[in-house]
């Protein structure tokens, strides 16, 4: 492993795919299973072009080099130190020839990033200006909060990038789906298929994963939700699946998604 | 019983709640597990006023005038043969005093409907334009689909006649949730809880209950799904509570919906 790309207070994370890792700074924001969940429902697009905004550490472009097919993935993130940090994990998997990362700010995107993406994906800041939990770290913040962005600027950035009928696939909080599909809709960005995923069957729905396609008609699928764990708390056979390394059972759950 | 009340191709069903009756025809559209779901989240409202939009048979009022807690119930439905009817069953039950079922299109209500009321329910129908399965039947038809009436002309007239932090409750189905948040915020009621209802466990919810506010704040709840049979196509527990006749149960029931 390539040490020298590893800073005081980071480690490096496996992620059980291909041999892909991570590096992760101890005290910013580490990733979760909601990213893990939104990598698994971008459906393949062979050689098409990728933008993940809010791309924090990376790990949606890192677990999508080796799903999905794109030729291209570009991931945008405002915060300097991060973006570096992503950039050294690109080194580290030797992924530069398919993945760049840029610091720049979603509300000023380059005119030539427009109407030149198949898909976008975005794991957004999830609270309300300073609603919520609010950390002293302020690079913590900005990732949970709608701080440096809100929800607007980022369907207001996809709908400039995205290809007429170009996808956007976002996991956000349940509780926000009210203002998610509001303002997806004002930015001509239609919901077409929407999951909620649930710690368990016993419980309400926490996070719901969307898919949605710019310029399309109104006409929304909603599929049955996924459980994290099981009753005895143990992982559920599909998020074990999600997570799995066998490649076939993931091309397989991928297909159902597609075509539920 | 009353049996001049019960004209031909008419049939009268016991709600097995209270001693509640309902004449309903044949060929015209009956009451399902959905009209029975929306009574259910109604919330106790002591001597308040509730108009039910798109009556139908009167199934909500009828159901409610045992519940709730409600001075004044008044039913709203712009087909003259459907409100007839509807106005014998509130004749069978004796409940003239509390329910009052009017023939009048919810697009024309009169001026002195306006602010009055605490709540607004409807049970409004399923299907855009004349999409979905339709029927030769017009009587059904316009029960079904929005013929007579659309989304829009519910929301627009519930702001009309709610009080500031009056309360809608709406069922709808699921696949509907893009339509119904983006209009209702269009028309000032926020959308504050849901419950998505599925057949069973292992199916996406297909059915939606909403709370609305008439100018509230954003702030969500999403309860956990209901499901409405068991694996082995029994009923749920959850559904037989909401289905018994036992008031104290009923009411526990509705306590943790106003409470979760």
């Amino acid at each position: 492993m390539k040490t020298n790309l590893v800073k005081e207070n980071e480690r490096v994370d496996d992620l059980e795919l291909s041999g892909l890792k991570i590096i992760q700074n101890k005290d910013w924001f580490s990733f979760g299973v909601d990213a893990v969940l939104l990598s698994d429902i971008v459906e393949d697009c062979p050689n098409g072009k990728l933008l993940d905004l809010c791309t924090g550490n990376a790990i949606i472009p890192i677990l999508l080099s080796k799903k999905a097919n794109f030729g291209k993935i570009i991931g945008v993130e405002i915060q300097e130190q991060v973006a570096e940090m992503a950039n050294r994990s690109i080194e580290l998997n030797d992924l530069q020839d398919k993945i760049t990362i840029n610091c720049i700010d979603l509300k000023e995107l380059p005119q030539d990033y427009y109407n030149k993406f198949d898909v976008v994906s975005v794991n957004p800041p999830y609270f309300k200006g300073r609603a919520g939990v609010v950390s002293d770290n302020s690079v913590k913040m900005n990732s949970r909060h709608e701080i440096l962005c809100n929800l607007e600027d980022v369907f207001v950035a996809t709908k400039k990038v995205l290809k007429n009928k170009g996808s956007l696939y976002m996991v956000h909080r349940a509780n926000r789906i009210v203002d998610v599909f509001e303002l997806a809709r004002k930015h001509a960005l239609e919901p077409k298929k929407i999951r909620f995923v649930s710690p368990d069957a016993d419980s309400a729905p926490n996070l719901v994963l969307i898919k949605f396609i710019k310029g399309a008609g109104s006409e929304l699928t909603i599929v049955k939700p996924l459980c994290v764990y099981n009753k005895d708390r143990s992982y559920s056979d599909e998020i074990l699946d999600i997570y799995s390394k066998n490649n076939i059972d993931r091309e397989e759950k991928r297909r159902q998604w597609v075509c539920i």
